[in-house]
């Protein structure tokens, strides 16, 4: 019989249910060292709260965070709750001895990241950032693919993450499901929300990021509040692009934005070297993009290679070749990695740490887009 | 509190898992009338059973289906076990009043298939046939659009599934996870295999098949038997081409292959209309193309539809717009379907007979590919 | 100063505009042994012949036929008229010692063609018939791979010609421009038309087609036509599709139609063997998908090889890599392969009798799809 | 009979092809005011100019190009050789009274540019730089669909140019083939190459780039010069990257190098508007993507539009739908143009003019990679 794991989950939007879902499903495909065991979520509304807790299976309900923090029977702290109450609830977990899980980012600025990150430190606790995209099988097989050296010395990278769906002007900012578009709670906009993955993955795969030249843009400058109803200065970056070099001397593009019609959850990258390329993209997510240099040349061309089978990263857990996964996926991936790690008493990539110099980049970002300057990444 | 709906769980190889997320993961996402048990797995080897119960959560287990089929505790039968079980099981479970589920081929011939039909239909319980494809939200759109008229008459159908894991001499055949090459367990080769999941989705979006022409081809002769050791004669098709006219005075090309290098289950089919066309294949299952006649001409083009919005069949109990799902979700949405209509007292489709009549044209296939002439299938 | 090689064409319709470009272009790019002259053009409508000849350049123009077959002038007699008059120009101009080209299909029926193949093989004169699609480089190249044996032994060929332009019940027939939709001009519809291209290149990749099971339809029954204003049956089959079995034991579908709404020419081939597959389409004509066997199974995948190297078959004569060509490029390499055949006193290929083979499985087509019996091909 | 333009062609290499190639077949396919005649081709190597004007059937051959633009029996001086010649000949031609065609880039800084436009404008001659890929059918359909106001206001535009020649540290420079790599005749390295194209079709679709901040890179810091043998800095940029803001508010991301792995000549762009959007790739040059916005959500998809039919821009001058052309027709389209101007004598786009707006885009972007500041466009 296995040990328990009991995961105390805070929020239950729709990263709530891609983190329970992981929960649930990890230990039906992986072998894992304990049994994930979904014990308690928590929301400020106590109905929600509890239809969560029926349709995912929580033991228990809580309205206040500090009770599920300081609960006896809590093992992991899942932060999935908007971004201003990470800060807050990390540290406490931490100092409370909990395991602590939280969404990406990590804080809303690098204060509140290196806080965190000091806190789960000093603490010795496992913990993680759900920069989930690392899970997807065909980025992974990337990271392998260029640990083997099979691209060489790299030249560029380039990436974006496309969406469209805040160009109306009708839509309204604030409140519930709408977090996002208000930079108190967010922290950023684009830059945090979506090109944080793009940083994080890029740094995972090419290096650090020492220096940027950003812009930024508020296309719609004012909103309907959807709380007030009334019209309110838009706080967010709608748009951010960047130009960058990495340590490694290659040169890349970033761009995120809401506002590119046509294009729902465009996330792609592409990385080429001296000995080969690599392509993917979130559309299409269970394919890998592959140009190997050879002298050959009549037959050189990009190979599209479908990750399903048993030998490509994650996928002798699921079906059989030609039979594809999907998006979330990604969060069972990261959840029995975690699992996984805690049962040697470690934490899993990326760490708040990692995590933290993700932050400092994005930090990096809307400063050069402020002061019009090459703005240098700070390190860790 | 929700009422419990006990699913026996016959088999627990590739299917049985698939069954097995399927009733696990439907309650999650969908609001079902009745909350699925994993109660029972049957095998004949307990402690592969055993392992398999403790993977998924199953309550007990058994060796002898028949201890399933008659258990009070029991609610649904579902046969996920190979072929040749298909007939005795179906017909003891509707006779002792359990629903059945049955993986798909219904039998191994339509006299297996017929009396099948003939028990649920005698025992008035809900049945359904496991052709999964109907369920990924591509196909079922596509249904939708040539059920609104969207297509007008219809001129063409073709379809293909294409794998390639036979093509070495040195696989053995017959023995447990190899009993689809041996045509005594399975009926047929890839005519029941694969091309029953052409005909399944072609009857339904385009109506009966009326008659066809045939070609099948085994190109291995002999393989080494993987229990005896000793070379057998190879007893199934390794590939199966038809011609067909439909009903509706369309036209098509059916065809089957485990020996076409490049493709691990590349299913696809193709649609043409007066007024519009459709494509799809199952190794981008998340993407339908539509062409849409227009008086437009210089915009006339494909639109590559990436179904993962919340107006799409079934999506609105997943993601967002742009995150794709995958493979076992059309299982998913299949139980969530049966669950459903269980509680409406009847049957989901394609039930036993529908998929009788899938044998009907599986049978015209094999026995027009014996005499070279056309053969009308049976309808019923 | 070379030597010139007249050239005398008959027709001045969408193939007289093909060859032409291809006999004035050809010299720019290629190395030639002789000088093709456009000398003379030849259409009973003598305004329209004069216009034509304007436009390209001819010095004279003919309105009888015989004048271009007789004349000292004339080396070469292009026949680029409608399929009525194949037969009984290339006999005369055979029998007059003129070089023949002639546009595809050879004859209308095999009678035609067996007279017209004795004809310029009695008389040695150096001989072709414009099947263009085997100088897509692209295709050339699939060539090339096959016979170096990349491919292994081959299970699967399979072809479709879509087109969408006759959908329209309101399209007349017979005509000028319409004459493709009268049997007895154009001796069959798609068969003839269409098809005919898939059998020449299916046949020069893959070897003799042995026998073939056939469906042919005719979905608008009337048309108007063009000249009479009268309804009248079509007499031309509007849709025709085969199975098919190759000497080398290979198993194929063949499909052409003009009913395949969304499909402007969209040609398309794919090839399975044991170590490889090859996929072309005319749609975008300068790529070869490529799918090389090979035990490093994480990486495999389909190769798009982009036919613009200098390595590629007939890349050298054209830009840098990167930069395609299109559709009458096909019909430059031809005359190019032609002329340089002629520099050693021989035929290109495709033959007569080449082209005869090809007539041999159209009718063997035609006569499957009426007798409803599988048919051998006649061979050469 | 039409009157006579006579060509004085200078320069043999690439670019001397495809413009020879324009004229010679351009009114073959279009109805032209003027009879374009090859009459003169320039080099210095007599031998070498002699070769080309056999090969495409000019009249006389020169080896002093002051002698092509003094001759009477010229019309238009065509400038097709290496950049650092174009300011010396344009302006001779200009003096001259001759019509003046140059290849891109105009000079190889602004003010070369600047006096070079002086000229033309000053003797007023019909103009025109080759800026060739305009004239792209998709291309020129992407700028009517953007004039129609199809994608309503501009949110994005990014566009890269990316190929893979010199990333062998092996590539000599300097010499014949290779001035490409050498700043002192090409101005600059991809920028002015590669970029300039990039710059030219924006401004074209998307209107004036008002600011950029800018990133370049020689990779390969030294290579052997090709006539001396020895190693050399180069003085190139091999990459050069810039974020810009158009005057309509839009952000954009351009980005040229030579060092990306896997792409020949990968010239694309896409452009996001509040109600649609468009993407264009030059591997593929045939196909326009399109996504148009629709309150139809369900059915929403980017649409590839194969440019092919008749109400396409240039094509009903070709073939028929589904057989597409290539990349030397984008230059007989120019040469079509500037003829038909030149019947009304007028330039036709993009003039001199036009490209010395282009020229003040890229200084503006070399000026910022050097000073690593936001640096604004000169305009005109």
């Amino acid at each position: 019989m296995k040990k328990k794991l009991n995961i105390g989950m805070i929020g239950y939007g729709f990263m709530g249910r891609t983190h329970s879902n992981a929960f649930r499903t990890a230990p039906n495909f992986f072998d894992l060292p304990y049994e994930p065991v979904l014990k308690t979520v928590c929301a400020r509304n106590a109905e929600k709260a509890k239809g969560f807790a029926d349709q995912w299976g929580y033991e228990s309900v809580e309205t206040d965070w500090r009770a599920v923090v300081e609960s006896k029977d809590i093992d992991v702290v899942d932060i999935a709750s908007p971004n201003d109450t990470h800060h807050e609830i990390a540290i406490a977990a931490a100092k409370a001895g909990k395991m602590v899980m939280c969404e990406k980012p990590l804080g809303r600025n690098p204060k509140e990241s290196e806080e965190m990150t000091a806190a789960v430190e000093a603490a010795g606790v496992p913990n993680m950032v759900w920069y989930n995209y690392r899970r997807v099988p065909a980025v992974t097989l990337a990271k392998q693919l260029i640990d083997e050296g099979r691209l060489g010395r790299i030249f560029h990278y380039r990436t974006v993450f496309l969406q469209d769906w805040t160009i109306s002007a009708d839509l309204p900012q604030g409140g519930a499901g709408l977090w996002r578009l208000d930079a108190s709670v967010s922290g950023s906009g684009v830059t945090g929300d979506l090109l944080a993955h793009n940083i994080d993955t890029a740094m995972w795969l090419n290096g650090q990021i020492e220096e940027v030249t950003a812009l930024t843009e508020t296309f719609i400058k004012t909103r309907k509040h959807s709380l007030t109803g009334e019209d309110q200065p838009v706080t967010i970056d709608d748009a951010s692009l960047f130009l960058a070099r990495f340590s490694n001397g290659s040169l890349a593009t970033f761009e995120a934005t809401r506002y590119a019609r046509g294009h729902k959850a465009l996330y792609t990258f592409e990385i080429n070297g001296e000995k080969g390329s690599l392509k993917w993209d979130l559309h299409d997510l269970h394919r890998l993009e592959y140009f190997e240099y050879s002298p050959e040349g009549k037959l050189r061309g990009w190979k599209s290679i479908h990750i399903t089978d048993s030998d490509h990263p994650y996928m002798s857990h699921w079906w059989v070749p030609g039979l594809q996964i999907g998006y979330e996926h990604t969060f069972v991936h990261q959840a029995a990695d975690f699992i996984t790690a805690v049962g040697e008493g470690k934490s899993a990539a990326p760490t708040f740490r990692d995590a933290l110099k993700t932050d400092y980049v994005t930090d990096a970002v809307l400063s050069s887009a402020k002061s019009r300057q090459w703005v240098k990444a700070k390190t860790v």
